[in-house]
């Protein structure tokens, strides 16, 4: 038969990256490409011994039903955290548990976004939301991220000349840039999300992961309207294949998120939010989180050194306080996706930043190169052939 | 803030269910409400086993980010098994694994909804699946189900009158009804479907557990157009707290609903995947459903057997000829609204037919009785006091 697609999938895309990561098993490929942690930053025998020990206790809890809003302990659990590292306050908020941060995105869009509504995202930022929010039908517009967080009189010049439902942002070491916010600027973007009646949808999968530097205030606990609802997941700090993230927000859309929940998928396995639950309310994990911090801090310094090695001096970057990514900027006016796919033949996977943004289709000068994945002797080799082959585009074939 | 819902989740609805379920841990409750496995059933010992192997050969595999379409070795015993089970064509159709049947209902939805689109239901229908549709805007038209299945003259009146996009059923022993639709009508289903180019949606979580009579083949098993697409899940046969279901359907859909389950999730997490594969591929899975089949065919010999004695004879019902579920019938005219919430103030949990229609407004004299779940020594008692009741209200107040 003839299928007739619905209109709002016409916009949802594949992930590039999806494809490039399974590129990435082949042989011989080093790959900057993932957003993955260290594997060997899993605390898997933790995580193997709270399994073990709950099919011995609890199997019927394990593989029953579950409850729509979350797995309690993990519930309470996660409250006492946030509260106490991001000063949330649930008296006035709601915590559900999604799986995943991308169900987050997923849900958001469910609840709020008309197919044709405008969702200002930054530009660029995290292709897997943006395709949560084109899988609803919404318009996606760029706002230029700078070294501090968005350009604020593009965000307010699209405020007033669109009718904006949501704003869209990674607050800290933003996926794919390496940005951070700063405190003058999510406080005016805060102010003007009030004056321009927007929800604000914020983003922090990496926060905990500072490098140096101090932490700043998440926009979600300063939120005295309940216009932000914040998301966040256990992928980058316990492990992605888990699938457990979480979103808070004001309680009156408690029953909303609940019943979009249920309607999506029932609720997230048991299991892991049990082994979420135990990691943080019984075990060390703040020193497990120092740990990785230790861990991302050794990897971006062993890839920033051998980026100043080796890349053309046309190339530039910002070194990271925290996160996953360094994105490195090819000078203005090229397009890093020939760069890109240079470097692909040559078994280096990076990302163009065109794919990070609303329009994927226009050029972009930027590539994201991620050092949490990728074993620390591939980072220098890796970055040695980028590095000769920024060489040879920036020496001679500058018009590129 | 005012927040204002996108218009898709206006007709979206808690489900009255998963209240009910709340209620029925409170102590001296007995539930017929629920429509859960025994969990004397779950096979956690070997749950637990293969789960303890797993993290100590492969713990990489479960805990990093897996791939959208599903845990590869999964997925190809799952062919193997619906194969042969199901008689499905895998050189035609693909396979994907979703985070439990629910989802199926989502990204059907999700894929081929446009907001005001019609979908065609069985009425009653199973109401986890109607609020996903409902979720992104459709407009739920019920067909009334007969004893072996819908009734096809207003099938077909309906797919005259409005342009249907889905037809949504459960062809074996639905959910709330018990109902199995026969052969014939699964046939002439198929072909109404082609004339007017509707697409089917066949959801199947209960056709494994077959007490008695011959296996009726899936509509998805002489789909010779690609319309139809096939959901089931291992909620029922194994546990539903893993969270693992699937759908199969025409290859042409496979990068379509591999976007979708991309923007929804990522993945289902590995962990259960992998288990159901090695339950699957490596245990006596059919020794496992047969073994099932005994535990609820005693069941269901109980309820039916205290049905007999203690129900007015204005009360039927049809004997169930397997999964999890009986409709017991008020007298027509009669609401069993009033009579649920009378039986839960006598600590008995069941749930009105009203629940599963279209419209959940409308009056129905259906009641939903699931003998899967409570224990056997609380069958008799249950259908006891709902028997008292039956006397009461019948006998007495006939005019309800």
């Amino acid at each position: 038969m003839a299928y007739q697609l619905a209109q709002r999938m016409t916009g949802a895309q594949g992930s590039i990256i999806r494809d490039l990561l399974k590129m990435a098993s082949e042989p011989g490929m080093i790959s900057f490409g993932g957003g993955a942690p260290d594997p060997a930053a899993y605390p898997a025998d933790l995580i193997a011994e709270i399994t073990a020990r709950a099919f011995r206790d609890r199997s019927t809890t394990l593989l029953a039903y579950g409850i729509s809003e979350g797995y309690p302990p993990l519930v309470a659990s996660l409250k006492d955290y946030l509260g106490q590292r991001e000063g949330f306050d649930f008296s006035r908020n709601e915590l559900l548990i999604t799986s995943g941060g991308q169900q987050g995105g997923d849900l958001m869009a469910k609840l709020f976004i008309n197919e044709g509504d405008v969702v200002a995202v930054e530009s660029p930022s995290f292709v897997g939301v943006l395709n949560a929010f084109r899988s609803y039908g919404a318009r996606l517009m760029g706002v230029p991220l700078e070294e501090d967080g968005v350009n604020l009189d593009a965000l307010e010049a699209l405020f007033k000349a669109e009718r904006v439902r949501i704003f869209y942002l990674i607050s800290t070491f933003q996926n794919p840039s390496g940005v951070t916010t700063s405190k003058e600027k999510r406080e005016a973007i805060y102010e003007l999300a009030c004056r321009y009646d927007v929800m604000i949808f914020e983003d922090n999968p990496y926060g905990e992961l500072r490098f140096t530097g101090e932490d700043i205030p998440a926009v979600k606990s300063f939120d005295r309207e309940g216009r932000c609802v914040y998301t966040g997941s256990f992928s980058k700090t316990l492990s992605p294949g888990m699938r457990v993230g979480f979103l808070v927000y004001d309680k009156a859309l408690h029953q909303h998120f609940k019943i979009a929940k249920q309607a999506a998928d029932v609720h997230s396995s048991t299991l892991y939010q049990l082994v979420c639950h135990e990691l943080l309310a019984r075990h060390d994990y703040p020193g497990h989180i120092q740990g990785l911090i230790t861990r991302y801090r050794e990897k971006a310094r062993l890839m920033t050194t051998a980026m100043e090695k080796h890349f053309h001096p046309g190339v530039t970057w910002h070194a990271p306080q925290g996160g996953f990514f360094i994105m490195a900027w090819l000078p203005p006016g090229c397009d890093s996706l020939p760069f890109v796919q240079e470097a692909i033949r040559r078994q280096v996977i990076t990302v163009p930043g065109s794919a990070f943004m609303a329009d994927t289709s226009a050029p972009h000068n930027g590539i994201r190169l991620n050092y949490s994945l990728p074993p620390a002797d591939k980072i220098e080799a890796g970055i040695r052939t980028l590095g000769q082959l920024s060489h040879e585009w920036l020496g001679s074939a500058r018009a590129v």
